[in-house]
Parts: structure tokens; sequence; C-alpha cells
């Protein structure tokens, strides 16, 4: 393989290692062949070339900040690492277009994007460290897909290595095409199981203008989903994020903002646009008809910093040990079901989940915390994590909100996938992936 | 097969006929066996089982008003009408989301989200007559596609029949999903060559406010277009539509509405949204540097009355005898160049070619207008429609904008598909159509 693509390959056991995982946890990953460290489109197609020739499968990796086992090694492969593929190639002002290669990081985008007056949506709470290209094979979600939409929505042209080498391009540089199958919409979210995305040409917007933060904290979680109902029927909010009692005090407790412990559940709305203040103020009565307390402001600075509670939701649960984070989605007025549920879950299982996400289109994260060296709550945060994701699905929701499914929710695909769709779905693999090289086991 | 689906079939020849083409010209179209008038998906089901074991092919039709001939007869296929599958099933109005089988009229699925105070935005130039399923398999476009997005943007669900007659069911009813490839966005568009569409999902919006509506006359093209560039870059316009020199004057001498018939082209702008008003002056106020003549109301009816003319310029160019009608798309800063290739083309083939359509989305209608009992102009005609979707694709464009590619822009595929991409394709086609019954020879 050196002789093909070189210096970029290593089998150095320790590189070796720290290439084998994402960030999930309680998901199982093999052992890797080596790692080829990309930093060309050539590698990629030679590191193909050499891998469909000898039937050796290849696990594609961004950041590595996968939180579904997407990433994670099988025995005997190869771990093909685009984060070398690192090159903002064009931002085309009067097209709102920017080209990038697949191992920029979110944010980098974002900030070119914003160094020309001109923004990137999406925005995965990995942002700060995911790429592009794991955004894409991810369909990676955020907190603004509310009013924006997720990565799928974005994605204007492709260009990906097919498993024996050759490269294809997707898509189109118009809003407008319909020339042939949209192959490109199939490659969002495959989890690297169907082609290597190399290169992304994404849509850009103007640049968002000024917002206003609402908080309001519920006595429960019902009524907070009511108003989110409700704002969305008299505003069209950016953001409108929830949080469960058990996160506000894991937040409180870890950060002393002040947030109201007694309340059942928080919400956090944004509103931009032309109408940014009105809207606000249309979503703060709405909560003021139930809530306990409601906030608002139109400063930037003290948005930003209402907003710091849901960004400390993660990081304050983790602060008691193990957690296994969730990522399940149902359609909105379902969300107080789905909520009941989770609580009903934590009783049965006798293990504490906190529960916060993006309300507006009710997508949850229930984090499960438990302590990892107890082999009795390993077990029983396993089962509580399978019985939210058949609530969801129960709910008419589904498995995986933006996440993907990788590993981890391999088996739970059946819950909302029928015969005819799973052999469909492995039809198509094959039309791409005849060998099944890509990614197997995954998505 | 009357023992299977009884009196949907008919083989009265009349009737076989007039279901033989869609609305296309200069494309061929073969003599059908049968047309079924499915009344259920159970109908739908019987059709491909009977015509999947005995290798019949299926040409599936909505309104039957699609320009690329997609929807004409091959020899001795079944011709399958899902025009009679109109029922609007459900309107949720809480998750803004609305269920309808395929033969529901698009605008009829309008008034229906309306009356819920709910938006349908995809509004092609067909959507009095034209079938949301027939919107799906084509991915139609339209005017507020430049804000709002295409038919792809706003579905979340569909059911689907396989041609063996199982029941697929892709997507989600939440606004976030990753489970499992996105079979859905592939049947988008695919042109009835990999399923029968027979339920689909859509997302609706909230109604929309009120409007402004700006009229600008350029002296030439260029100056229009860079207009339309600017106005995008200072406002969120819903309409930006383009009239060259030729439609303008057809349209004036039908409706004798005052054009400036000395102008080179004409803009007609529209702004919605909370800021409506003000984004409207912004787009004005980009006009009047460049523009003859700039007319701009906040009434609703004038800003439908100045609509009227972009309405009338296909029945005005088509006023003066055949009428061959092109779609295609180029990124927005190319489009003063593909509009002086079109003038340069129609000299070259000695031909008139009248040209409007979507600018802000850089989606062309130019239309040759020939004489259909003179073989030279017919070919004339031929060649220059060859030629204008020859220089599209130079210009970084697309062959087909949002009237597909069925029979009519088959040969020009593979002047922006590569091998790899149509290998691919026919890989994909094969995975859900292994015995190619399913439309043959389009898309």
């Amino acid at each position: 393989m050196r002789s093909v693509i070189g210096s970029a390959v290593t089998v150095d056991p320790a590189v070796v290692e720290s290439y084998r995982r994402d960030q999930s946890k309680l998901t199982s990953a093999g052992s890797p062949l080596c790692v080829v460290r990309a930093r060309s489109i050539d590698d990629v197609r030679a590191t193909m070339q050499w891998a469909h020739a000898r039937r050796i499968p290849v696990v594609t990796r961004g950041a590595g900040s996968g939180l579904a086992g997407g990433a994670n090694a099988v025995d005997g492969c190869v771990i093909l690492s685009l984060a070398g593929l690192d090159q903002i190639i064009h931002i085309d002002v009067a097209s709102k277009l920017a080209t990038v290669q697949a191992g920029v990081v979110n944010a980098d985008l974002a900030r070119a994007a914003a160094a020309s007056g001109l923004w990137y949506p999406p925005d995965p709470g990995s942002r700060d460290f995911s790429t592009i290209g794991g955004n894409v094979a991810t369909n990676a979600g955020g907190s603004c897909c509310v009013k924006y939409g997720v990565t799928a929505d974005h994605v204007a042209r492709i260009k990906a290595v097919l498993p024996d080498g050759r490269v294809i391009h997707t898509g189109s540089r118009t809003r407008k095409n319909v020339a042939g199958l949209d192959i490109g919409s199939l490659l969002v979210g495959s989890e690297g199981t169907l082609a290597v995305i190399v290169e992304v040409t994404v849509r850009l917007r103007r640049a968002p203008g000024a917002m206003s933060t609402v908080v309001a904290s519920f006595p429960d979680c019902a009524s907070a989903i009511d108003a989110v109902i409700e704002c969305a029927a008299v505003a069209d909010p950016c953001v409108m994020e929830v949080m469960d009692r058990t996160t506000i005090r894991a937040v409180e407790s870890m950060t002393r903002m002040g947030l109201d412990v007694e309340s059942g559940a928080l919400l956090l709305i944004r509103c931009d646009g032309a109408d940014f203040a009105a809207d606000a103020e249309r979503c703060a009565a709405v909560c003021r008809r139930t809530a306990g307390e409601v906030w608002s402001t139109d400063d930037a600075e003290e948005g930003e910093a209402m907003m710091a509670a849901r960004r400390m939701a993660l990081p304050a649960l983790e602060r008691s040990g193990g957690v296994l984070l969730d990522d399940v989605a149902v359609p909105v007025p379902q969300l107080p079901g789905m909520m009941q549920s989770i609580d009903r879950i934590a009783e049965r299982y006798d293990i504490r989940i906190g529960t916060f996400g993006h309300a507006g289109d009710g997508n949850l994260h229930p984090t499960i915390m438990f302590d990892e060296t107890d082999p009795s709550q390993v077990s029983r945060a396993g089962q509580a994590f399978e019985a939210i994701v058949e609530r969801a699905v129960e709910l008419g929701g589904t498995i995986a909100g933006e996440h993907g499914v990788g590993v981890l929710k391999r088996a739970h695909l059946r819950l909302m996938i029928g015969d005819a769709e799973l052999d469909l779905q492995s039809r198509i693999r094959q039309a791409f992936d005849p060998y099944k090289i890509l990614n197997p086991g995954k998505g």
C-alpha cells in the first residue's frame, strides 16, 4: 500500500488506536489494519482502488466526533481520515455557494462565509470541531433547523469517490436541477456506506441580522410544548429549545445562573428576521399564559448568555459520570407524551435521565446517566436507551433525528423500516458497492 | 387483467389515444396496450403485480401536463393513471403537514392548506391542473422557489408501490430523520422510473402575509440580471421573474397593458415577510440605478395585475403558432451570457425565440416559435433547442431546471452526466426495477 500512497499510510499502533473509535458510548469497535490520512483526492482514489482490488473494508472518518459509532473501525479495515482535506476552495458571493473539501470544520466554513457577508446555517452542537464531510454523511442537524432546515437542505453538489476509485459529481450549482436521479440526496446521511464524499458545494444565505431571545420556565413539559406549537403558529422562531427539570437542575448546580429549579421545563426561543422583536414579543405573550417566569432581551450579549444554559446541558449532565446520549424525534404534538414516557422509563429502570433538545422540530436528546464501572447500571442504561427509541417509534417518530444510525442503532432500524424498504436499501448499497467494502455493518 | 382489477381497465381506442401523450412537443409516443384508471392503491398494486409477472412496461401518469414526454406511452405498455387518487387525506395543523393521494391537483392542496391557515409554496405554472404525484415525480419548480425551494424541499413522506407490487414508505413526519438511506429524495424527480408514488406527505408553512410588487424595465438583459443579483444581496424577494424583449412585445401585443416595448428586459419582483414593504423599496432602489421605468405597489390587486404580464408570456408567444418550450438553468451570474447566447442562436437558425423565466434561480424558458407545417422550421427549431441546452451546460448550468428529462432530453443527459454517474444511475434503477418495466427509455 505504501508504494501506492506513500507516507499517508500509518500502521503505528498508537496512531491506529487513536483512530479506532468515534465519540459514541457503548459501541463496539474492531481493529484496523492501518490508517490513511489523505492529503488529496488522489490519495482517496488510490486507497479505494487498493482496498477494492483486495476486498478490504474502508471506514471513512472526518473529525471522529460522531455519536453513533458510524466511524468505529471494523476488523481488518483501512481507516480513511479526510481531516487533512481542509481547503475552502471557493466562496461564490453572487451565487451564494461555498465549495469546500470534506475535512473543513463546520465553524471554519461558517467563518469564511461570514467574512463574505454570508451565512452557513446548519449548527450541530459539534460545529466547532465536526467536519462538513461528516455533517453531510450524517445529515447533521442543530438548533436553527426548525427555521432553516438540516444539512441536506444546504447541499448543492457533492464530489465523491466510488468504492472502485472512480470519481462522481452530483447535483448542480443551480437551485433548480432535474437532470437524472438525485444521487446527491442519497449520499447525504448515508454514513460512509455508498461513496467517500471528498468535496461539497453548499448553499449559503444572507447573513442573519439581530435576534431576540426569550426564556420561559413552565410548570411542566406539556405546557412548555403547547407553547412551542402556539409560538410556531404566530411567529417564525429560528430556535426553540427545551430542557426538562433534571437538566435545569444539573445546569443550575454547575453554573449558578439563577434558573428556576422548581420549574418542570425551560424553553429558550430565539427570533430573527425583519420582525425579530415583534415575533419575540408574540412568543413571550404566548409563554406568559402558562409560564411561571418569562425573560426576554433584544441584546445580543444577553441573548448569548441565556443560550449558554442550553449549551451547558450536556456538560452539566456529564458531571455525574457516564452518560449515554440518545437522539430521537417525534412529531411536535407528541413531545409531551414522549417526555412523560422518558420519565417513566427512568423510574422503571431506576436510572437518571435528563432530557433536552430541539423542541421546535421534535428532536430530543434524552441523556442517560450511569456509573460506567457498575455492570448493573450499564445494563439498565442500555435497556432504558432501547425503551426510549421504541417509544419514539410508537409515537410516530424516528429512531435517529440527527446523530445517525452507526452501529448504535443498527438493530433499531427494523422498528421503523419494513422488509421491502430494508431490501431496497441493501440493493441500493449493492449498486454503489458490490463488494460491501464501505463501512460494512453500519448505517 | 380485467379479472384482477375490473372496470378500471379500458382498451377503448378513443380513451387509450387520449392517454398516449403528455403536453410536450416534438416527442415520440408509442401505442399503449390499455389504460388503467386507478381508484385505489390496491388497483395500483394489482396493476404492477400483473405487469411485473408478464414483464409489461408501465407508464405512470397524473394530469398528463408534463412538457418533456415523461408520461408518453411506450409500445405495448399499460398507462397507469393516478388522476383518480384524488383524496386529501389529512391536514395536520400543529405539525404543518398535509397527506394527500398522488392525483390531488396542486391548487386543490394549496386551497385546503389555506383553509387551515397554512400554505403549500411550490407553484409550478401548471398548478391549476398538475397533480402532486406528477410534481413530486418531476421535482416541479415555480416562481417562489427562489425563496421557498422546489417540490423536493417540501416532501416529508412518500408511500410508493414497487414494480413487483410491494408498498414502501419513505421519510418521516419529523423534520429531522436520519434513519436509513433517504430513498424518498431519490424518488423525487425520478420521473416514474423507480416506483409508483401513490401518497405524499408534504410540509406546509404559515400562510404568507402581504406582498409588495416591483416592475422595472431595463435597457438590456445584462443590467436586469445585475439588478437581480443586487436585489438578492439586499433583500429576500420571493419572486424574481424576467422577460426578454421578444416576450415583452408579444405580451404587449396581446394585452395592451402598456409595457415598454423598447426596453430590453422586464423584471417582476415580489417581496413578502414582515419587511415586505422595506424589502421591496430596497429592490426598487436597486432597479432605479439602471432601469428606464420602475413601478411598485403594496396593493394586492395591483400586484396581481402586474404579475399577469408574466403569466401571459407563454400564451402570448404561442399566438404566433407552434412553440417549443425549453427549460434550462444556469448560475444567476451566467444569465446575461445565456440570454445573449439565446439571441445568437435565434439569429444562427433564423428562428424567433422569446425568453422568460425565474431569474432569481437562473431558470429560463426560451420559447422557440415555429410553423409546425414547415419541415425546415421544425428542423431549425429542433437545432436551436439543442444549441440552447448545450450552451446552458457550457455555462455551468443544467439541461433541465424544472420540467424533467422525459424523452425530450434523454440524449442531452450525457452533456452533464458522466459515464460513472450514468452507470450508477442505471444500477440504482436496476435495484428498484430489475425487469426495467417502469417508464423504460425515460428520465
